[in-house]
């Protein structure tokens, strides 16, 4: 099979970084178009990147060679669509919402499809917020989205903000386990990466938190509704539970978010035991049907005391297991434990390239 | 009025060297007697923490010339006692629990009252664990527990474990207001000083928090309930409320513990208006009786969203005062809000000394 | 003594913020007047710092209170200047080369003197660099420079760049004493605070150092030969000696920058411990005079194998000593050692405050 | 080829910890002995770390199998030894310096070869202090040192200092190139790693460096002509040059050593482009026999003015590889530059392995 190739855009800022380093040896996709802001446009990658490029692990050398189209300009990527060269796109834009917004229907409305990031549409009810272990059919709404719009081929597929990652997937495996969650209070404590390049001042982060993300907790409280939502008259409509209250904190950690999380159950409550053993062996989709960036354990849970840890645990999977300790009777509400996941992978780039792989194996996509 | 002679146990520790430069200049109290492990003993202080100073500020002159002794010799204390030259000691002792506790009772027993910072006595019924803004009339058990011991002039009074120190304040403001609070749950983010010195490894502090400290989360849950308790039948009854449940992390920051706390009050709930002002116009007897270690707001409230952070805020109110941000509703309890405070000062040797200054003030020492 | 009223161009800054609080009890000077860019104008200090104030120590309430206005509307100084409101100013104005040189003579031409930390007129040659222990005789080229510029009782006076304060001293007392010094090879690790605000991202301060900051290195090996020159013919002749080679590493701290120096002397070498006695008598005339903002001792020198380090020492003398340690033979050079000062207060504030200090002592400000 | 059955020593410590997961994979060798503390022994070697694994990458499931042994009983290997279960050790003891050499020389007496990262040997002059890509026919003192001491199979041979390691290739590349280099003068800024765990305490790296560490400057200077030096009558004779001056800091960093280094050459000096070309294009012994622990470029040179930084180099080349930049004109000295190894890989287990591979090669162990 040859590869699929693919675009990114907002491929020179952190994320985009990620997502090209992410997928130098994917076996399904290919890097073949690349596009950011206009002072980027017109250089290879390599240029563009120069002196900017944050991440330890390097790109391939043929992306190195691509030239960086500007992202505003979209009938460029039409063009290498019809070339062959983009099938799709991930977007990585760092724009404006708006803009965001306008942009990325843009590309959907010109027939390539759009994978992205950007929170812009995570509120469009006809456009699903995937996390592939948690809710693979809500991609089924991608028919029902472009009929509404009058898109062919083109569409638009997100994935959530990346603080509810590393406790959305135990919370799933639990409910679907058959035990309902009603309450859930969260202490997130944050990855700098997670705020861009050049993102938080250092001077922020020296002996020091912040303990305030803007916008964070709204989505964190939010999000995870629609995620549990459902299709009904060609909308995903949002659940009701669990009521989440969410303190998001930022701490000087370069990559991986910690969360602290108690959680009340409905009348039906599991035991430590029982919560551990669904957590250990829960699989999704991406699992089950093996699909090249899905970790082979989506929940990995530690037993030391003291674990996870954003330095040791963050890379487990991959980098995108979510990693479990701490589990313990909360004194409150029914349960409590620690959880991490890795931000810019599993919360950024590479779920992105999970949800890919998705949209692929369910055919919106080729 | 002359100055009170005053003895630090473990006073070459971190905690010990805390306790020294806090009283440089105290108006009451001057510290004319040190002990320590025998490692220290016969140096002067100067001496003894020649290359382990660990503070920024550094300590009297005359605190320099201490001769340091032996803190398991209690006849020496007894000596100086009687000389004059040790009123009473701070008990900053670092050795295990069950040789802290009969240590302390040893010195109690001599004639030389204790006020401690280790938790060996705080959960011994007869032992007020204070807070001076809170409970400052638990210390009027001491005649209690002295007849009941055989005691005449010794006694041991102690304060709680630092990392209760940032919530315990607002929440008895709230108390005291008429508002009952019946459950909290609360996330620390919690300073390496608290752990000693050498304590935390530096290898677990790069790039990294450790969701776990050994113990802490159990005396954050039980030691608030001593101190909102009854003094019955010459014993602490504890309280029955609030139910706390904590989850306790270590993370990169010197001094300042932080605190991410949501509250569910009883039938009766004040407004987001009726805490800031009842916060913000709280005082205690400290404030009251113009202690000289008490902060003049013992609650200092800040309206940026970014705020309280460890380094900015920490030193506020000499360091004593709780420094509270981000008040606003809960999605699942009733108000949420991030608290602050210095956990070697207030939360140690800064709150040892202001009940020390409550103990002068009631008459229990001089 | 009414104190001198000051204006502070920059003062919403990093450096402008220093200066607002290290002023806040000053004997001789009174903030009175505060500039910054158009964004701020209007607004009163506080409004204009709210939410991005950076200091842990806060600014007086009557600087709080003063208005801002747009720094380069120097009539508005002017005016003030006239209604005795605004006798010179501090500049910390972070704007581009060109407009801060073009400025800042604006304001000299107009008759405020500017006193500034900007490195805008560093290199012109009738402009003194001043250290107040190191260089005061250059002061006196300040008639001169009016006269040549036809300017009645403005004029232009700088500091050095940051990273050389933690060297110049005890190089200077070295020098003083007789021993001329040929060659020094430094290296520094140097602060997040001299870049500012938002400056370093905080991506490259954790678990990582950067080995370059632009420009750096060329300001720390030509400024001290301007400072150790001598004016000829109204101009700062440089001096040839000492040839620097610098090294310059910004590295995960808030305030201080360190620098590990080696050092060859001419042929007349003098001991180890002479030059300690050398370092610990030094006086200069901020010493002899008692300027406010002097530190009792211009050099500090700690015996303790582990010293300096920026978080125990950086405060020393009021944050404006050099505090040294490691002196030991070279193995290549004669000597070296460890050498820290604190970069926004020494090297930035409080530094121009030492200068204004020196400058109404000898007559040019009142 | 089955793989070489080896022994590690002091296996549970932070080097020991590196050495089984370097390990996991190795072509030629496989873990299949441990040995440590007597407090470890007898438990499988995934219980003995268990809550104390250092790293993030994690070791093989048979290295966690191995039943750990006590070190001190060299009996237990030499059983194992003769069950083809220990061919050599690697030796990664943290005990005293005079227990080490006595202890490893009991090993190698018993006809087991060592492989030590210890400093305990590095002075004793017919042991070689081996870089592979350096020194490799210093191996071939190993006879004489059995012959001289009666040992038939075993033998010890070391590796210098981890701090030297990021520059002692790159002076070497240089010498062999026909630069004689007569004086060097260097600052170091070392990763915590570097002094195990639980090592550096985390108050002395928020917010702080510590310009000292013991031992580490004589080292820095002297193991260097032993590494150069030429074998004489049997024994290792030092070189004579460069001489060296170090100054060795602790920064906030977990791995990778950083050195500022300023060198002057003899009479002939090199460009600045020929340098870079005898770096980029030097290889050692190890990249023309493709030993499988060598980088593929022993020297890799980065065009980027901020580089080499910690986090996103130190693993290039498999953590082997020394990574240069900012190679300018010394102001004192020719040149200077900056350069970067990682010190638990390439600058102990790493440099271990790839040392034992040498010596493989050379039919020393097999």
């Amino acid at each position: 099979m040859s590869k699929i190739p693919v675009g990114i855009l907002g491929a020179t800022g952190m994320v985009g970084q990620q997502y090209i380093s992410l997928l130098n040896d994917h076996p399904w996709f290919r890097v073949s178009y690349a596009a950011a802001s206009p002072r980027s446009a017109g250089k290879k990658y390599e240029e563009a990147v120069a002196g900017r490029w944050h991440l330890a692990k390097t790109y391939a050398p043929h992306a190195g060679q691509v030239i960086v189209e500007d992202a505003n300009d979209v009938k460029r990527a039409v063009s290498a669509h019809k070339k062959n060269k983009c099938a799709f796109v991930f977007s990585a834009l760092e724009m404006g919402k708006e803009e965001t917004r306008a942009l990325e229907e843009e590309y959907a409305a010109a027939g390539i499809p759009v994978i992205s990031n950007a929170s812009a549409h995570r509120w469009t009810n006809d456009v699903p917020v995937l996390i592939a272990e948690i809710n693979p059919h809500h991609a089924d709404i991608i028919p029902t989205q472009q009929e509404a719009r009058g898109w062919t081929k083109g569409f638009i597929a997100v994935k959530p903000n990346c603080s509810i990652q590393s406790y959305m997937t135990p919370i799933h495996a639990l409910v679907q386990a058959g035990f309902l969650i009603k309450k859930t209070i969260v202490t997130t404590m944050q990855a700098v990466s997670g705020a861009g390049y050049p993102g938080v001042p250092s001077l922020d982060m020296i002996d020091n938190i912040v303990p305030y993300i803007g916008g964070e907790e709204e989505k964190s409280e939010k999000e995870p509704l629609k995620i549990f939502g459902t299709i009904i008259n060609g909308v995903i409509q949002n659940a009701v539970m669990p009521k989440i209250s969410a303190h998001c904190n930022r701490v000087p950690v370069s990559d991986g978010h910690t969360a602290c999380i108690s959680l009340a159950f409905g009348m039906k409550k599991p035991s430590i035991n029982e919560i551990r053993e669904i957590w250990t062996s829960f699989k999704g989709l991406p699992q089950e049907e093996k699909f090249p960036m899905a970790p082979d354990q989506p929940i990995v849970y530690l037993e030391e005391d003291n674990r996870p840890q954003p330095r040791k645990d963050r890379d487990t999977g991959k980098a995108m297991a979510v990693v479990i300790g701490r589990l313990r009777p909360c004194n409150v509400f029914d349960i409590r434990f620690t959880s991490l996941s890795h931000n810019t992978v599993r919360g950024a780039a590479g779920g992105g390239i999970l949800n890919a792989e998705l949209l692929k194996y369910k055919g919106y996509i080729s």
